[in-house]
């Protein structure tokens, strides 16, 4: 038998985009990097057990705002898709991009273990295999490469490595390959392979010496946001006490050209990456001995906002005299963040959800990115979403503004909204808008 | 009598640059301040409790290592210096660079009440008094507008306001001019007329709405910094529990082109600003019945880090089986930051006070802006620095950089040294080096 290069071969088919590329999870970041990998040149297999993404991607159809169905055509030009593990076989790369999202309010790493499981019995000499999921320091490790060698002799004849996405929601979906990909593998070969392949697609690419290193940087970038936001957040409830409005001060602090950054208070953070990195981080630290106190702080402090806005409703109510049993409300925005339509962990429906078990009955929400009624994981509401307009924003005793969408019509809701809470800054505090 | 209009009057003055300036506190701030006035053609009055800085000024020499002789002498040709407040009726401009330290934990704002008592017999009709020492929201008002209005009609024929001083010691201690200048004022009479003096001086004028704006904005700057440092500094924490080196993951983390600001770990925070003008904004907040977690924790983190370093000293110790009254310990940097001579605050300090308290006796440091022996308010320390030298560096048993001065030759420290503790990552770790 002649020995086999695997690493040579690879890098050889790689750098002549001749190889085929498998990505695990077509989600937020399953997608677009798929698109990304057609885009390219490359053929593309895309797996998701959810057997209905696979149906619309097969008919052009996207299930994300920020993309495109003309995209989705591009995939299936050189793209084959499928809920079954079968066709692994035939990839030169295969990446994970499966959620890791908490369970319990712990991270749950379920659909990294299950894939491998699932696609074990399909791999071959001569892969790679890349995890884009976000978790803790130590998931490639114990979770790929531990499972996988026994039966394959890694940084020889399978290769294996992290690398973190950095989609921006609503702002970078379709232009990723701008942002610098931090890559790593387990060895010298295992990197050699893996920044081969993205910088065929990426247009830098930062080497990270250790998986574990880039594993904790993803985290790190997060949690910074996090920390800060939960930071500005405290802030904004301290400039209450003092009767300051936060968006002023913010304003004027940000007029300091270095050691200052401009975060926006909010009514507590929402999306995949916020409320969920953190908490990979610290369960694994918790676990070697130290509790990093500021992720536990951020987290905190994001209740405590919700909490902080609710009693200003009440108060609102209470001043206006109008009765629990009565009140209307319109919550503004329902998605977690300005000019998308993702519901995940949304700081506006947990709002929803705490007015529904205060029994207030009269609760509308219109959002120029979520038309129809919710049903997530956290919620159901079954009325569908109300329209801007001076007769509806007239209806209600107060508009709560959650979300800022840009297509919101900020004129018409400051004119016909009774009054405002408004927890972003859009509209000047005064005798109707109430700082939220 | 005629109507004396002392706004446009004062206005006039300022801008055909006839106005006197007189400053109150000639340090880190005042200083410089009065430098830059001088140059642009005011008089300038400076005023300074301590006789040995007037007299030091008087004969030219300036006594902060990033001010230059030549600009003392700029600032006696147009200047008057005195330990005596006479001269205050002459000033049409006061501006108060007193200092704004702790005592006890609590801010102490007895400089700016002892000063407002002591000018207030020299004040006339038609002058400003500007506060430019850090304090909590509310200061100017409390402690000066309400001391004086009795006698004065502010807004009228006294004009009073705040403006935050944003000098980065060691960086732009001579080109402050340049850093967008805040202002406010009690009325818009004290804008006008605050706001037209900063434009002859700064090059950009930044107008808030409140004293109150201004004051906090301040604060939030630097709470800002602080709270993202202690939470860099206990993700350092994090990282050696996951044997992971802190620096090489900012660095990758760093390459984050959006939402991500490096903040580099140390072995805790000093200066003027960090330690102090956090607890500022807490001590006022907790008064109003709001305790800031975050500002307590970042505080706690300071203390924490430099626990943690100490704990390392002493595993080393015991891994190279030196016993402690024999151990040799060189501190290398003194001052609280980078490449200046300032030891306010100085983590170094903090744990030269530590380990001689537990009786380490063998202790040097070598500071290439600090050479002779410590006399602060903390620790009272004989000796003075040494050099760095092969022979002197292969003395000790450990060399811990504390700051990383870029005036060191991190070569020779690094070759001569028998053991590292790294608390700023100038180091690759090795052998011979550790993170501190």
């Amino acid at each position: 038998v002649k020995n086999i290069n695997y690493t040579k071969d690879l890098i050889k088919k790689i750098n002549t985009k001749k190889i085929s590329v498998g990505i695990i999870g077509l989600g937020y970041v399953g997608l677009p990097l798929s698109i990304l990998c057609a885009k390219k040149g490359f053929k593309v297999y895309g797996f998701d057990i959810d057997e209905s993404k696979i149906k619309k991607i097969k008919s052009n159809y996207s299930y994300i705002e920020r993309i495109n169905n003309k995209d989705i055509k591009i995939l299936n030009k050189n793209g084959f898709f499928s809920s079954k593990f079968k066709n692994i076989s035939n990839c030169d790369i295969i990446i994970l991009c499966v959620p890791t999202p908490l369970k319990n309010k712990r991270p749950y790493i379920y659909h990294i273990k299950s894939t491998i499981k699932s696609i074990k019995k399909f791999l071959v000499k001569g892969q790679t295999i890349i995890l884009e999921s976000t978790s803790y320091p130590g998931t490639t490790n114990e979770e790929i490469l531990n499972k996988l060698n026994k039966d394959f002799d890694i940084g020889k004849d399978l290769f294996i490595g992290f690398s973190s996405e950095r989609i921006n929601p609503g702002v970078n979906e379709n232009k990723i390959h701008n942002v610098p990909k931090v890559v790593s593998g387990h060895s010298k070969n295992c990197k050699s392979v893996i920044s081969n392949f993205y910088s065929q697609i990426f247009s830098k690419i930062v080497i990270a010496n250790k998986i574990e290193i880039a594993e904790f940087s993803k985290l790190l970038e997060n949690i910074y946001r996090s920390v800060n936001i939960g930071f500005i957040n405290e802030m904004k409830l301290v400039a209450d006490r003092f009767k300051l409005d936060i968006f002023e001060i913010i304003k004027i602090a940000s007029s300091k050209p270095f050691g200052f950054r401009r975060f926006d208070p909010g009514p507590g953070t929402g999306g995949h990456c916020i409320p969920i990195d953190p908490i990979y981080l610290a369960y694994k630290s918790k676990k070697l001995g130290f509790n990093p106190r500021f992720i536990e702080l951020s987290a905190d402090t994001n209740i405590k906002v919700l909490s902080a806005l609710i009693k200003k409703i009440f108060y609102l109510l209470k001043k206006h005299k109008i009765p629990k049993n009565k009140a209307k409300i319109l919550i503004l925005g329902i998605s977690y963040k300005k000019n998308v339509d993702d519901l995940r962990e949304s700081a506006a429906i947990r709002l929803l959800d705490i007015l529904l078990k205060k029994r207030i009955k009269n609760i509308s929400f219109s959002d120029p990115h979520i038309k129809n009624s919710i049903n997530t994981r956290a919620l159901t509401f079954n009325s569908r979403g109300i329209n801007i307009t001076p007769q509806n924003l007239s209806k209600f005793d107060i508009s709560i503004l959650m979300t800022d969408h840009d297509k919101f019509n900020y004129k018409m809701i400051y004119q016909y909204s009774k009054n405002i809470l408004d927890t972003r800054g859009r509209f000047k505090v005064d005798s109707k808008v109430t700082r939220g």
